[in-house]
């Protein structure tokens, strides 16, 4: 596994090389995870997902037993042009007090981190420079776009046994539902929701954001890595980035809520294999979110109308992890412990 | 709060005034988490049932913030006469080979307990001597399932944050139904399920010892407590007896699966507000505990397939009750981090 960072990519190409020649899964640790799990003290399937977690873990860690000690987690914030728009029921200078609360601790990723034992990175991106409102232009030139990407891309992930991303950013619910459905059609009523809270006015001024952008950039869309820039956020940008090092560095991915989601989407939109490594956390609020599941054919761990953001379902899911993780490596089987195995009644 | 432990009861009537008088919801503590929580920085309700647990917390600890350092897990086992009518794919011989599983650390509880940070006790309860065929008689004499109420009663509860009541008893799955079906009413097919793994012939057995028990005991099954000791079993009333012990300490009681669940519906049964400290940690695969939950009104936090008992799904998503109070607790409030507060967009 790799254990130093990659090297920033210089052009959108390599980018899509990178995703193109990522690892695929470790079939010799996933064939010893599914091996062990029957010999196990207890009855053929009865620990449910938390087996499935497991054998998920030994797959792309491509190691067994599975490893649950480091969860990294880093939070990337950005501006949204597209804010100016009124599509979200917070001003957008939150962006910016936000991050200064997740760097004082006091925010709820802060205490979700100590609380589960992650890690926790806070990296904003050029907030004071918003990307444009994708209604009227391309969100991010090229330029900004890589920059973005690399800023998950570069990601020092050694000693990681799992990445957690996480993101903040006034507007970005609608850059979400502007990248699904560029990603996976329909219509801007099935991927807008009321976000941070928002009332019907700026639902239905959402909405129109939405569809407006959707029309002006139309086929350019067609291409995952261009929708990602038209429609896209720096945030966004950068956690795909990130769950694209991680693929390399052999760590496994928790996946958040929609504006996550709707990121890494990206990937599985280039492969349908592109997102393997990322196990869905739970499932938010936000109802394009279900949706977007659906789309990339991920269950969710949970469903607890959470709808915050910064990575926070992801992190509350750990313990499923760390559980599935003991009992997979630490149970006793049936021989060594003397218990009699199912017997045909 | 009882730092005590309840003196043992020497009529079922001094359990019925136990019930009776047991302590409600600390309404001051509730108010206090309800005002608190939308002064947090986050969109208001954006954390779902997490807000839910810190608030439920709160209510039934009596105390603001909420604590969650120390979870106890007791495990009680015990074995069933039924067991004999071929309703188990095990044989009878693994509850006391899984009791030793127990001491001897390998099984699923103990690893679970030692990745979620809970105490755990193991009681077995009079494994030599089954309870009755519940099909042609009660399965417990008073005596015997005042005892076993008292393995729960007396539980020395001092420091407890959280409770969390397991089980191992091969056979118990039969009697869970068949006091689900005594509370509850339906018929056998709604609560019967395949347990550890019963293959279709076991199935009709089951189903068919379930029905013939409640047959048996008839308008007896009408009182809770005496269905109990009529199709219920030592493990069974031992946890009902913990869980009330925990709302006389002040202990709030995590949830486990169908036999869990259908042991505490016994207070429910004689007194609507019987569970209100109990919050169900998730639904299992086996088909009677959906049906349980419904029933007792309970909206479960996970869905995780499980289906093992030992107080396994409880004491998996104690990750999510120590989240719950870390935020609550942790986060600072938008005048402290100075951040804006929602608009009106």
């Amino acid at each position: 596994m790799s254990a130093t960072p990659l090297p920033p990519a210089t052009t959108l190409d390599e980018i899509r090389a990178l995703a193109r020649d990522a690892p695929g899964p470790d079939s010799q640790a996933r064939a010893i995870a599914e091996a062990r799990e029957p010999t196990l003290t207890k009855p053929a399937g009865s620990l449910g997902r938390l087996e499935e977690v497991a054998h998920w873990l030994a797959t792309w860690q491509g190691r067994h037993p599975p490893r649950l000690q480091r969860t990294r987690c880093v939070v990337f914030a950005g501006n949204h042009g597209i804010a100016a728009r009124g599509v979200s029921a917070f001003p957008p200078e939150v962006t910016h007090q936000m991050v200064a609360n997740f760097q004082a601790g006091g925010a709820a990723v802060n205490h979700l981190c100590h609380a589960n034992g992650a890690d926790l990175a806070v990296i904003p991106l050029a907030l004071d420079h918003p990307t444009a409102p994708f209604d009227e232009a391309p969100a991010m030139t090229e330029t900004e776009v890589l920059d973005a990407l690399n800023a998950g891309l570069t990601l020092d992930l050694s000693g990681a046994d799992v990445l957690i991303v996480g993101e903040m950013g006034i507007g970005n619910t609608t850059a979400a539902a502007a990248l699904s459905q560029a990603l996976f059609g329909g219509t801007a009523a099935d991927w807008v929701g009321r976000g941070t809270g928002l009332d019907d006015e700026g639902l239905a001024r959402k909405r129109a954001a939405v569809t407006a952008a959707i029309d002006l950039h139309g086929k350019a869309l067609r291409d995952p890595l261009d929708a990602l820039r038209r429609v896209g956020g720096r945030e966004l940008a950068a956690m795909a980035g990130g769950v694209l090092a991680a693929r390399h560095a052999r760590v496994p991915v928790l996946m958040d809520g929609f504006i996550c989601s709707a990121a890494l989407a990206v990937w599985q939109a280039m492969d349908p294999h592109g997102l393997d490594h990322c196990l869905a956390a739970h499932v938010s609020m936000e109802p394009g979110h279900q949706r977007l599941l659906a789309a990339l054919g991920k269950r969710p761990l949970m469903a607890l109308d959470m709808r915050l953001g910064e990575g926070s379902g992801a992190l509350a899911a750990i313990g499923l992890l760390r559980s599935a993780v003991a009992c997979h490596a630490g149970m006793a089987t049936f021989a060594e412990a003397g218990v009699t195995d199912k017997v045909t009644s």
